[in-house]
């Protein structure tokens, strides 16, 4: 890729306030250089509105929007997770690839520039293993390259069903048997050539699908092989009820006993947590991964974010169940369901709300040189345009508050992913339908599943 | 007006399913005959996607709309409230109107066809009043008809700091001085022919605001012109507090004792309610108007919304402060926010979530006729595309949810109001660039106010 420099009207280039006329420089896949007070030039590709670091979706499960507006009925967290399963139960590796490069160019669309894919679909029904076992991770590989996202595919170990009961049904499909063979197999992605870039990283499902000891095994092979570690935590009381039952202690505990937390360990959710638990992943440095939309519309809960922030821990954001796929409406959600909780405003700054949804989101899932705008930072770039009359009234001194608050992804013009220009003008350039694709495969998974 | 016939792809006629191929017949200002599974004819007008009712805003206050992105730091609801004081102080009758005209704007252009605008904004500094004290009123008057909107003017009555402490600064704009002068400048409202098709209402601001006795006074007013009564009712525990302190009694026990709960009545946010507030609101057959991105904003809490329409209270909905314009985000809040605070998920249907949002709605500012797509209704007609990517996957059996649960502001192409065609392609007819109408007068009330 050639050499190209964007002129922006604002950017945001860090503290708390947007920078007018910034000129950003482009050499192939980074960020050369960041001019601020730069006049246009010509030849410069111009960025109307206000110009922000690529956002991360640091928890995803593709193939979850597939019940976007399906599951609206009476019910409960469980219920929703057997609708879950009937899609789960008829994807194979093509109708994945589909599904996942549909999902992720949404997310694109949105302004996510990387996905961190929480991946435990490994094998065919009965636990089968496909020709390739990796055949179902590599069609995230191939989804993530033709959406023109980065992702870090974030390779799932799952073995029970509940403490000490094994797998049964579609689960038979998330597992390995155990962590060795678990390992082998993410061994042998992780020692090819990765596709189009991507990266791996290492997951326990959770503590009531994995057992402590095995978990902690998860964590030293991520450790070992520098990738990041995940885990979903207390999402769920019943889930925190199980593991208690089971090994005498809540789930956040039995991770640090097992020596799985830590800077590079992210716990997915943490909405169920005491005092204590808040502590202890603060004080371990162990990112939070919320999700607030999925929280809300499962009903989980609201998690103790600021009290999380507090105590030490960094705070990343994922659409996880893609009720929503919009980056601010999931950042404004930290903060805005924190005052339903607290009855108290402003706890979390525009501006963190921002690294949330950014820099933190992307150390999250292995890229800490992104989520930035900076010399050296892979060249990732959002635009939001200010036109809309959602944003009528912005003012120079509040455009990040502005942004932050009241956009939402029908608001995002451009995104340039890894020096790459992904969308203009709202369009995927990738992808000429995005919505009739994703339209499409849904259709064909949800006739194969037998509701359609 | 002619007669003109609108073929929808799918319309919402009540129940829990859209319906495929209806014909709309518009005479007038109204419905004339709702026909379903019909073949477009020449001559009709296509209205893609799936059309709705028109939505109400039960509740509103324009002026607001000047604070969304400029008041995100700390602090709680009376700190919010010290700002939007300011921005009161600087509003004159050209300015309110100017203002008002294109926050209407932006709510048909989400597919509001009417609102409630719970005016207290009465009088000049000081508490002067205007040449004619009906001035700022005929102002909003003026900005609806402009805007294409419904508008009924619930006129409020605002006597007091806090219970017997007398209006100061900006407050004594708020203020009549008693019911008596309250009522008599309002009947020279409801006397004259009501300008561009508005109706009036009549509201106490709050119990802390309005004695209890003087509250009832005004419900018995509104009782005998025969129109709305509305009330901001425990929105904030601080309020809760001060009634009982000066009262013995909490707003709801001292409404009801003074008569003024009711079919007619809608009280405002009820969000700090014991069990026996909310039975005591529902067994009168009280409307609650619901705010719920507002109450999120806010930091007021999680209404009891579920509680109250077991117990008999219909549920009305409201942007209140505009925080956000956004009739899906606003009706879908109902149940999201439930599901935060129960753990449980379909309480409130897609329809139910509608309903209040559209039917409910218009009963609670005295248009009981509106709201529905039936012959004799008012031919308000919302359509809502359906090729967003957000919608994309929207299924026939399940329209509804997708569209309460997934579509936005963004995706409304077309709003006719009262037989008349306001907005077409997402664009307002009416106003060539609402948002830059929007963010013009912004600028010009936030440099009155001396923020700029």
């Amino acid at each position: 890729m050639a050499v190209r420099r964007y002129h922006c009207d604002f950017a945001y280039l860090g503290g708390n306030e947007a920078v007018a006329d910034v000129a950003i420089t482009v050499d192939g896949e980074s960020i050369s250089a960041v001019e601020r007070g730069v006049v246009p030039a010509s030849g410069d590709a111009r960025l109307a509105g206000l110009t922000l670091p690529g956002f991360a979706n640091a928890h995803s499960h593709a193939f979850h929007r597939v019940l976007r507006g399906r599951v609206e009925r009476p019910g409960d967290f469980w219920s929703w997770r057997d609708e879950m399963y009937a899609v789960a139960a008829v994807l194979d590796p093509d109708l994945y690839r589909r599904l996942a490069r549909a999902v992720y160019a949404e997310m694109v669309l949105a302004g996510y520039c990387a996905v961190g894919e929480f991946h435990y679909l490994h094998h065919a029904a009965g636990g089968r293993r496909y020709a390739d076992p990796n055949e179902m991770g590599l069609a995230l590989f191939d989804a993530a390259r033709d959406a023109g996202i980065r992702l870090t595919l974030v390779d799932t170990c799952y073995l029970e069903r509940a403490p000490g009961e094994p797998a049964e049904g579609v689960q038979e499909r998330f597992s390995d048997g155990d962590v060795a063979t678990w390992a082998s197999r993410v061994e042998a992605l992780t020692g090819s050539p990765p596709r189009g870039g991507a990266r791996v990283g290492a997951a326990a499902h959770s503590l009531r699908a994995v057992p402590p000891s095995a978990a902690g095994e998860v964590a030293a092979w991520a450790g070992a092989h520098h990738v990041p570690f995940h885990v979903h935590v207390s999402e769920q009381p019943g889930e925190n009820d199980a593991v208690v039952a089971a090994y005498d202690a809540p789930p956040v505990a039995l991770l640090a006993a097992g020596g799985a937390l830590g800077p590079a360990t992210t716990a997915v959710h943490a909405t169920h947590l005491g005092p204590e638990g808040a502590r202890t992943l603060g004080a371990s440095g162990t990112t939070v991964c919320m999700c607030p939309t999925t929280e809300r519309a499962l009903a989980d809960g609201i998690g103790p974010a600021y009290t999380l922030a507090e105590e030490g821990s960094p705070i990343a954001l994922g659409t996880d169940s893609h009720a929503v796929v919009d980056p601010f409406e999931e950042a404004r959600a930290l903060e805005l369901d924190e005052r339903l909780a607290s009855g108290l405003r402003g706890r979390f700054s525009a501006a963190a709300l921002l690294n949330a949804a950014t820099a933190a989101g992307h150390r999250a899932i292995g890229w800490p040189e992104a989520g930035r705008l900076e010399s050296g930072a892979p060249a990732d770039l959002v635009t939001v345009a200010l036109s809309s009359v959602r944003l009528a009234g912005a003012a120079r001194g509040t455009l990040l508050e502005h942004v932050v608050f009241a956009a939402g992804a029908p608001d995002v013009t451009d995104v340039v992913v890894s020096g790459r220009h992904v969308v203009a003008e709202g369009r995927h350039l990738l992808i000429e339908d995005v919505a009739s694709d994703l339209g499409r495969v849904i259709d064909d998974v949800v006739r194969a599943a037998g509701n359609g």
